[in-house]
Order: C-alpha cells, then sequence, then structure tokens
C-alpha cells in the first residue's frame, strides 16, 4: 500500500507542532482524548514497549508507519500555508504582460523558452515557457482592440503559437502547415489580428503539441466584452489553469504544496476562470461553498448551473462564480483522489479557499508558521 | 484476444439450459435453426482435464474457444439472476442506519473498520468499510436537523471523514491538518452540525483518500428538504455509487453478477441517485428506456434534460427519474466497455432494470433459476 | 523525447514543397526571413546517403532531429490533402445502405466480418466489420417506420447487434442472455421492429463488446423525426463516429491522415452527428468556429449551447451545428493532445473544416498537391 521509495526519501520529516487557526479550535472540543491532536510528547515513540532493548520487532513498523504518514501530511499542510507567505519554488508564471501600445496597436513580445522549472519543493523539471514562465504571461485585451503579438523561438525544434478559442484570420491561426510554417529554431513570427469574441480563451503552442504544451507552452488569453455590463460583477478574480502529464499535475504551473490559495473575505463574489491545458479530467470539488456556472468557452451558460464540483474537459474553458459565504480553510481539488492524495499527503491538484471573517484572518494564521 | 488464465478458471462451467423469460419468448421465433439456442446436448463436451489420450485438434481449438465463452457469458447472467433472489456474496452495503435521538439531536454511530469484502463471488479483497459496510450505512436527515456522528477509527491508520455536498462549518469538514487532527488509530471524533442543504450527498474519508476511499471508506448521506413539494414524485429509489480501481469496478460494493437490479413495474417513476467515488468515468448507458435528469449536487438542472447515457464525473451526484414504460430486461452498463464485459461476459459496472407487466413477473423468471 | 522506432520507420521521407493555399498566402507576410518557409533548398540534407564515410558528428543530430519531425509533420498535411482527392487506404466505411422495400417493412441486410481493416496508410488491422465496412453501413429511417434487419454473422465467434438509442421491444434488444441467444458462428438473426424515437443513434455488436465494438462493429443509426420542421435548418450533414484503443484513435475508422475533411462554403451551417463508440473521452477542438449543440442522444438540449470544444461521453450523441463563417482551413482534432499529435505530427483523431469563399477553393488548393 504504501510507497516506501517516496517515503523514506520524506524519512526525517519530524512534524512541527501544527498551527491551529482560530477559527477552528472548534473541533478540538469534539475531540475524544484517544483521539486528540498528535504532539510529539503524546506520540508513541518507536521503542515503546518496556525494556525493549533491541531494534524494534518487524510487527512493530506498522504503527511507525501511520505516524510517518501523518507527520508527511502535516508537513504538506504547513508547508503550503508558507507558501502563502512566501514562494517556496522558484519561478512564478502567469504574470501579467502589459502590452505596449504602437501606433493604436496593443504588442506583446513572447519568447519560446528551454525553462528548469520549480514544480514543487525540489522537484525540477526540463520544461518549456514562454518568457521563461509557466504557465506563460497572462495577455489581455478588449473585444475591438488590434493586438500584434511577436514570437521568438528559442528552442532548438520548431513551435507556432495557437490563439485557442479566438476568432482569428486563418492565417493568424498558428497551426503548421496548415496556416503557416513552424517557428523554426532562432526564428519568429508575428501574430496580427482584430479582436472579435470575448471569453477566458488560452494560448498554446500548436507543434509537435502533446509534448510541447504538456511541458508549459501554455498561457491564458482573457478577452473582455467592449460592453461589460451584462458580465456578472465579482470582488476578485482568479485564473486556475490545471494541466498534468510531463509535469506532474499542476494548478497555474505549480503542484501543492507550491500552489497559491484563494483569498476571500466573506460574502465575496469570486471569479474562477478554469482552463484545462493537460491530457485528462479533472474534477474540481469544492468544500465549504458552491460554484455558479455561467459561461463555456466564452459563451453564455443558460441559465448558470450551481455545483460543488466542475468538470472541465481538456480544451475548455469555464467561468464560474464562488459565493465565499463561510469562513475557514476550505480544500479545493481534483475528485480524481490519485491526482491529489497519497500515503504522503496532498500533492498535485489541491488547493484551498481560504474565507475570512472578523474572527478568521489568513494573516493572523500564517503568522504561526 | 482471449485471456487464458481467466478462461481456464472458468473452465468446467457447462451452462444449465437457460431460464427464458416469460416475455421474452418472442425473440425465439425470429432464430433461424442455424442461429438457434445453444442447448447443453449441441455444446461439445471439453476434453481438457489430465488423463486424456490426446489433445485436442488443433482446428477444434477456436470451436471450443468460442462455446466456452459463450457458456461463461450465460453463466454470468444466470448467476445475476440468483443474485435477485438471494445474495450470491458476503456483506452488504449501504443498510439504511436509523438514527437515535438525543436531545432533539440525531445521532449516528460510524465506525471504520478493516473488512474482507467479497466483491464478486469468490473475489475477496482487503478493504476497509464504515461499520463494515461497502459503501457504509446509507445516512438520511432533513434540512434543519441537528446531527452528531461519533466515528470510531478502528484502523492501524489514522483517518477522517469528510461530509461531501453538505455545508458545515469548517471545524466539521473533515480534513486532516486543515480543519481538524486525523482520527489517530483507536481514537475518536465527533462531528455535529445542523444540516443547511438538500441533496444527494455523500460521505467519505480524507485522508490517505486515494486510498481509503477507493478501498471502500464511503457511503451516501442523503439530505431530504423541508418542501419536497418541489422535488419530483417518485415511486421507487435506487441510489447507484461507482467505484472503481483497487475493489475493482463495482456499483454499490458489488461487481456483476453480485450487483442488484433495479425493479419497477410498468410505468412507475425509478429514482435514481447517482454518485461516483471512483477515479475514473463512467458512462451509464441504459437500454429501453430514458433518464430525465433534474439534480446535480443537489441543485437544480434547469430545464431538466432526458438522456441514455449518464456521464457523472467523481465527486458528482445526479438525481434522475427513469420513465419504465416498457416491460423487460434492460441491461444498464457503463459504455467505456471495458468496464463491462470482457471474453468472459459481463462483469464490473453492470446491472438491468427489469420492468414488470401482466406478461412478464420478475418472479416467475427468477422460479426458473 | 522522441520516439525512435517511429522515427527510423519514417526516415527518408524528405517533404515536397508544401503547396500553399491561396488564403493562406497573407501569413507569409509576416514570417521574418530567420523564421520564413522551409524550402527543400534550405533545409539541412540528410546524411543518409549511401557511401557517406563516417556517421554525422553528435553536435549535428539534433540539428537534424527538428528538421526531421518538420518534414514528418508537413508529410502528413500533404498526405491529408491527398486523401481528399482520392483514398489514400483501402477501405470505406459507412456506405449509406438503401433499405429495400418488402411489404411495407425497410429491410436491411447485414453481415458480421472479419475484415483487415487499413486505418491510416499501411496500418493495417485484423478488425470486424459489418458488410466489411468500419463504421458499418449507415442506416436511415423515419420514426414510424417499419424496419427488419437480416444478420448474419460470419465471425468464428458469436455475436449479437444492440440498436443502442432506440427504443425496440426487449426481444430486439440484442444482449445475449438477457434478451435473446447470442448469435453463433454462421448463424443468423432477424431483428424486426417499429421506429419510436428519432436522433442519431448507433447500432453496436453486444457481445464480447469490449473487443467486438472496439474491432469495427459499430455503426450509425439515423432517426428522422416524422415532423421535421423543428429540427433545425443545415446544409450540410456530417457523422463524426469516434473510437479508440484497438484499431487507434480513429474518427469513422480512419485515422489522420486518411481523415475525411469536411468542406463547406462560408455561410453555411454545417450539421455534425456526433458518435463516441470508443472507451475514452474525446474533447473535440474546433478552430476558426463555434458549435451550436442542440441534441443529446436524441432528445432536446435546451436552449443549445454554444462552444468551441464538445467532448462526447462514449455511448453518448450529440448534434450540433458549425456555423462556417471564415475561410480557410481549420483543424478539427481532440485536445486530449496525445491522441492528435506526436513528435512525427498529427495522428488518429485529427480533421479539418475547410471553408470555402470566393478567394479559397479547396479545388484549387488540391491541384497543387
Amino acid at each position: 500500500m504504501f510507497s516506501r521509495r517516496r517515503f523514506l526519501r520524506k524519512a526525517g520529516v519530524v512534524g512541527a507542532a501544527l498551527p491551529v487557526a482560530g477559527g477552528l479550535v472548534a473541533a478540538a472540543c469534539y475531540n475524544d482524548p484517544t483521539g486528540g491532536p498528535i504532539d510529539s510528547s503524546a506520540v508513541p515513540t518507536q521503542n515503546v514497549k518496556p525494556g525493549a532493548t533491541q531494534a524494534p520487532a518487524a510487527t512493530q513498523a506498522p504503527a511507525d508507519l501511520w505516524v510517518k504518514i501523518d507527520e508527511d501530511h502535516k508537513k504538506g499542510v504547513v508547508d503550503f500555508l508558507r507558501q502563502q507567505k512566501a514562494p517556496i519554488t522558484k519561478g512564478k508564471g502567469m504574470q501579467e504582460l502589459a502590452p505596449r501600445i504602437e501606433n493604436g496597436v496593443k504588442v506583446f513580445d513572447l519568447t519560446i523558452d528551454n525553462v528548469d522549472w520549480e514544480v514543487s519543493p525540489g522537484l525540477i523539471e526540463k520544461a518549456r515557457g514562454y518568457n521563461n514562465q509557466i504557465p506563460g504571461p497572462t495577455l489581455r485585451a478588449t473585444v475591438g482592440d488590434k493586438v500584434r503579438i511577436n514570437v521568438k523561438n528559442n528552442l532548438e525544434e520548431s513551435s507556432s503559437v495557437h490563439w485557442h478559442g479566438l476568432l482569428v484570420p486563418n492565417a493568424m491561426d498558428g497551426v503548421p502547415y496548415l496556416t503557416q510554417d513552424p517557428i523554426v529554431p532562432g526564428g519568429t513570427f508575428v501574430y496580427e489580428f482584430t479582436i472579435r469574441n470575448a471569453g477566458s480563451h488560452m494560448y498554446h503552442s500548436h507543434h509537435n503539441s502533446a509534448d510541447q504544451v504538456n511541458r508549459g507552452l501554455l498561457g491564458a488569453f482573457i478577452i473582455l466584452p467592449e460592453d461589460r455590463s451584462k458580465y456578472p460583477q465579482y470582488d476578485k478574480e482568479y485564473i486556475l489553469i490545471m494541466n498534468d502529464s510531463l509535469l506532474g499535475f499542476t494548478i497555474n504551473g505549480k503542484g501543492f504544496p507550491a500552489t497559491d490559495a484563494l483569498i476571500a473575505k466573506k460574502g465575496e463574489r469570486v471569479l474562477i476562470r478554469w482552463m484545462n491545458e493537460g491530457m485528462m479530467y479533472h474534477p474540481m470539488h469544492l468544500h465549504g461553498a458552491t460554484m455558479e456556472v455561467f459561461q463555456r468557452d466564452g459563451y453564455p451558460v443558460e441559465p448558470p448551473y450551481i455545483c460543488d464540483t466542475i468538470d472541465v474537459p481538456p480544451g475548455n474553458r469555464f467561468d464560474c462564480i464562488i459565493h465565499a459565504n463561510d469562513a475557514g480553510l476550505w480544500a479545493f481539488h481534483c475528485h480524481v483522489l490519485s491526482h491529489a492524495e497519497y500515503e504522503g499527503g496532498f500533492f498535485g491538484l489541491v488547493t484551498v479557499l481560504a474565507v475570512e471573517d472578523e474572527t478568521f484572518k489568513v494573516a493572523d494564521l500564517l503568522a504561526t508558521v
């Protein structure tokens, strides 16, 4: 049942006392003493039998094992909280890229780069990124804008860029040999078009794409409508891009515990723009709140529907509003559980919706880790 | 093409004459003699026992093979019919657990147990179950109820319980190190909350969950609305929980032929509460009738939609009504066909909707097996 | 990253100059010289000529590799264009089978055959097909029609036929041992029923079906409503059946480059009847246009929804209208990218929507290949 290899890698990890969030103390009063918090004094040490003079008997190993499992789980959560204070991995994707304006055209510059990407602490993969980021920089424009994207290929293989979801002239669609020649190593290509349709769109490689997209050549291209009055009101916005396979299970280029929490105040409306750029299905389950899904691929979902688990197939994008009505730390993870947890704790497609109220402040919690 | 190992395991099985359901005789008149029913006298007997004087001629092998395949298929269906008379495996999950009332609180007691679970005849797996059942006992409550669930962990590893879909106080949400400490071996935890939202919800382990849930720590938690007038009328209710992977492909903890049929009278409205607790997708196809889907995760699907194949992603729940308008035995199975059939016949995610009318009674059919 | 075996198999392929479609020339003006079109004179030649005195220097290999990759990609597209002029593989599935009329009954004759099927150029698989076709012949009828289908089994194993989505009498439902005996080798079975429900339905084997359906025993059964006025108007109709696993990834029995393009004139409404007969999920992404989904399993989707990526789970059928508003060659492929592209270019679940206008004619393009 247990992966010894992964386990041994983590051996020696001793859980510091877990910080207990202010709002969470209530749980303790339900705890029977037998099942109470693990603190280091209460945890049976390895040689607990009276008079034991030698190495633990084989039969004792399982007891050791569950304690280590729990310590690993705890360490992951503590690391995740530390991530919310300061990044625990190198490299941050999805930095907003402000265009420069040239003769009324919004101009973006993208490079296609080899990058060593730290997916989670210590796990560094040979990857590829636009502007050395995974996901690439987030681009934004409005319907009616003229945009130009200068793309420079720094790889040792060809590439191209497809503007996934945007209606563009065929010659700008980015499919090698159908609409353009690939951008050869060292080469460049200029994409230019007028923005026609709003939505949570994407851009990604369309050459050797099962490899290149999976290794990181993807990003968000958010198109705002000219008339924003019909788009729902929201207080906060998060873009969540799922990927899997070659770089492991990631949200916005990082696997738990290096994922970013979603933070909101009680009562706020939190917009999520979901994008699945992976090769698998990831039904994302939100604890303690619901999602109101109102847009798919930039087109209306009528009427909007409410759910607690949302399935965004590869290539689709869904916009939804979370109503953050209850304070606390709410797990938010893929319900294909093998994408989210193993015997060493949470990993991969896991984050948290942290909802603050007058009694629970994220800053207070983070001050304890 | 054929799995010899599985095949030999089943060698020796000789199909008894298949019972022919009353309503099904019509089929026979379409049968050409060449393609008529296999009866035991026509089936070549096997010469594979030790001491057989010579090997079967090479040319004879293929002919034997298809006959064995058909016999295995037939045996599975006969076993399934026998299951409807009396269980053909040990262990029954989802027994309704009536709460006791303490000071106006509905109290449920759950234990977390190791259990040897017979998934299908002869296939016994090392599993885990609430109250020694897989799925665990079905819990029911109504919006507004106060409930308390006492959980005792009898495993050799920690666990916790998440009330999937229910809106509960954060401290009761069951996520180790985010909302509570795990329930250590031998420990207990008391969950207590007031029911806020109706729906076909679930409960399951949230610790080492890819393993624990998959091995059986899951159950249904049905929450009725205070005002039931807006919920569709139905004559019969079935809860169908799908799982996969560590215990194989199961509906309500059992794989075909140990699955229970859905039985209805012609004209009845049959409610199905679908729950996917597995790690895979299972588009369930219903023969001979349609499903009207009206609720997802406890929230309305507006307008309801009709289909013959329903896909419930892991973590989601869908409520639907079957209109049982035509009599007979209607196959009901996952249309990822490798989850439902192999060269030895049906297995896994397969059951039957049996619709009775004045000419077709299930009891009459079962009397023949 | 590269599959050497597949690569070497293709070695020696030298890309002819790629035809540039009339409407696509615009792209060129954006090309920087460094990133310009690959023409044969500019491409480094391979060191594969007879009599080469030594192995290529190690540092040269990577450069050769990306060139070969690009050549393979290009060759695939050229082969695909040639497929649109004349089939590049043997065997064509889904030929419309006109019924003969006997006493007011529409009669179809189907045989179940072993067939060597060329999935893509040179890839010939041991398969099974109705009337030696994969998918089987397309059947059409109208609600109210009486139909009779004579089925003859030419396999060395039993089979049966299920009319997936059609409401038929139980005895005609095609499930061995539940509703009929299997059709033994050499046997026949006559299915007869009155058509009750419209929709994009299917027929397929229901015996040893994980094997038989996957190997090709499947087809489309289109049922038109008596009153067609409520069904959307369309200019062109395409049936797209997805399959996977034993014969690879296929659309209508063929993998790219042997797939057929969808061809429309600008402004036309193109009906697609989607059917997934495989064991996997295939979210199909359309470039340059959107799909308006209005029917699932023959029942209304209300209101219709618009998307650019459609996910049809196994066993489901969706009807949608493409609004072909922009001229050009638009890629149309599964966005599980590993079902559509590898380091040797596109394969499997890939086709193209070709939209013609006054400046872009498919015939002109094809004249160049």
